[in-house]
């Protein structure tokens, strides 16, 4: 939504995402300057608002719904380029034969290319915002910021990369500086690509900028028998140690994880990104999300990269989070329609921090989408 | 394709489907009265078919793939009406207090506009054939012949509908013998609705009209348990008792079964539909395909009704299928992209006990899709 514009979404059915059970009712939302002025359920309320303002645009949205954009929490956007390229491998194989060998010949100019297309992709699906782990992130913050929608850019880093990683969070910080649609934080790629050194680095440099952090944590068992091994610890433990557990993480895909580790997340207020479809394509496992959320940790819905899933659709997502928990718990209530949407929308938007986003209120950005039934 | 045409699709990627690795090349195919008289990889054969017949409608397949219409092994299409009714239940109270309630109420035009709605779906989304199970299958029938597509239409019979189940099969058999494109069989719906003397009278039927037969097979394990107490067997066992574990059967679902019951599986020539969705939506379980096609069983896709999945779309039920038994499997070669397409195409027409069918070959119905890249 452009700012400076009023807008008037009329008579659709509002889905605000603030409540535990659904709470769907036809009303009216009122945005001015991106910003939802009004949200009502009674149309006297919404014909003073259009006597308020000179030039309101009116949108009739009867027989939609009317909602916040999807937040897509763990995403390598530029890796749409790379859609269905090495299908049917195992990540470890996938990753170190064909994705990290394919990447370390891109150009700049290919990051954004991948970069457009994933945005078109998301943009077009409803979805509004994403987090994002790459290197080069400043790339990726211009066509943010051309193409529109709001990202929350988080510079990879792993060993080897570390002067890279400096520098490009240097780039990244002044791009998101003047882009109010773009944040930024660190990536330490994973405790398997991170020396304890590495993992200090990224600390001190999301210190010094004061932002946040993502990792991917325990995506494979493999991951934790050699993390167990070269530092007799669990991944959890690993990143706990490096001072990052807490309510600025979040925890990509987090499958391979005990009853106690689920404990220690829910109460470091660290987030969860469950990606469903790519831990399902490369036979990573399921993610517990169910239980972890009747544990009390903040879970959301990611699509990984478009080369893990291999597309970037946030609705796909979501049913299969719901399909694949019901059907792993053996119980067809583990991860309701309407859990799983606010798992994408307030939930996500918490795990950024966030309490104006991913929720149609008063004060909230005008994130909205609209949705024909 | 009408009759009497004669088409030629020229310059596509041809993926026949006969060969169990994958084969893709840019082709010709010529399609004569609805079959398919050439397949060749040679311009001047596509040449000499365009000069022996005195009006080609040539269409421009380039960039695209041309394969054969995906088919849909088991399906409850009339219930297309019922989509998202229902939602986030478990198998047994979806069927007692749902969906068993709203079909009594339902009369021969509701069957017949959900059979629209759904063989519309069914069409747009490449799926050529469909197997059905549900009562007054004449009614779905006559929407067929109407509409176009293919159907194998099994009358559905349970205890208490006996005699309706014999009436409706006489109507069926008569709509089926005025239409190349609808074949009929019988539908027994499942151990747990069918006593051994409704078995007797379905098997009678189909015998009487020498026509195939499919059943709902093991779909929880709350059915095991009750035919285990009912019967002292199991719910394999107990169609088998019945005379109907053979190649004329296709078994739906097929979840809880022990190895020693899929070894009888894939003796009996008996094929399989799998359907992934609905199974993870009812939360049913994981029927173990790759498992079943290891030992031989002949495995099929297919997406149940639209009230248990919530849609029709056969290529994200193929998707399903391949995601769910990697991540099950733990093996991202569990159930590769081709091979689970050629279970919807290949695999299916086997089902049906037809060579001519689910494969781009001279001599084949020409029940092509052609898919835009």
């Amino acid at each position: 939504m452009r700012s400076r514009e009023v807008v008037l979404l009329s008579g659709g059915v509002i889905l605000g995402m603030e409540s535990v059970e659904v709470d769907a009712r036809v009303g009216w939302v009122g945005v001015v300057e991106g910003r939802i002025e009004m949200v009502s359920f009674d149309e006297a309320e919404a014909e003073s608002f259009r006597q308020r303002y000179e030039q309101v645009k009116e949108v009739d949205c009867r027989g939609r719904v009317v909602m916040p954009g999807l937040i897509n929490t763990h995403c390598h956007i530029s890796m749409t380029l790379m859609r269905n390229y090495a299908d049917d491998h195992e990540l470890m194989d996938w990753l170190n034969n064909y994705i990290w060998p394919f990447e370390a010949l891109q150009s700049d100019e290919d990051i954004a290319a991948g970069a457009r297309l994933g945005v078109a992709e998301l943009l077009l699906g409803g979805c509004t915002t994403f987090v994002d782990m790459y290197w080069n992130e400043w790339v990726i913050a211009q066509v943010v910021k051309q193409m529109g929608g709001r990202a929350h850019l988080c510079e990879a880093v792993l060993d080897g990369r570390e002067s890279l990683f400096v520098e490009g969070l240097v780039k990244l910080v002044a791009e998101a500086s003047e882009c109010d649609r773009v944040s930024c934080g660190v990536g330490p790629h994973a405790p398997y690509t991170c020396s304890p050194e590495t993992m200090k680095l990224a600390k001190t440099q999301a210190d010094k900028y004061g932002i946040a952090y993502t990792i991917h944590l325990s995506e494979t068992d493999g991951e934790r028998a050699m993390i167990e091994e070269r530092y007799g610890c669990s991944p959890l433990d690993y990143v706990e140690r490096a001072g990052m557990l807490n309510e600025q993480m979040i925890l990509a895909h987090t499958i391979h994880v005990t009853d106690e580790e689920i404990e220690r997340i829910a109460k470091s207020g660290a987030s969860v990104a469950h990606n469903p479809q790519s831990n399902m394509k490369l036979a990573s496992g399921v993610a517990p999300v169910a239980k972890m959320m009747r544990q009390g940790v903040n879970c959301t819905v990611a699509t990984d990269g478009a080369c893990s899933n291999n597309d970037l659709d946030m609705w796909d997502e979501m049913r299969s989070a719901s399909m694949l928990q019901r059907v792993v718990e053996r119980d067809p209530m583990a991860l309701k329609a309407y859990e799983v949407l606010r798992m994408a929308t307030y939930g996500a938007a918490k795990a950024l921090g966030r309490s104006d986003l991913g929720v149609v209120k008063e004060g909230a950005v005008a994130d909205i989408v609209i949705v024909d039934l």
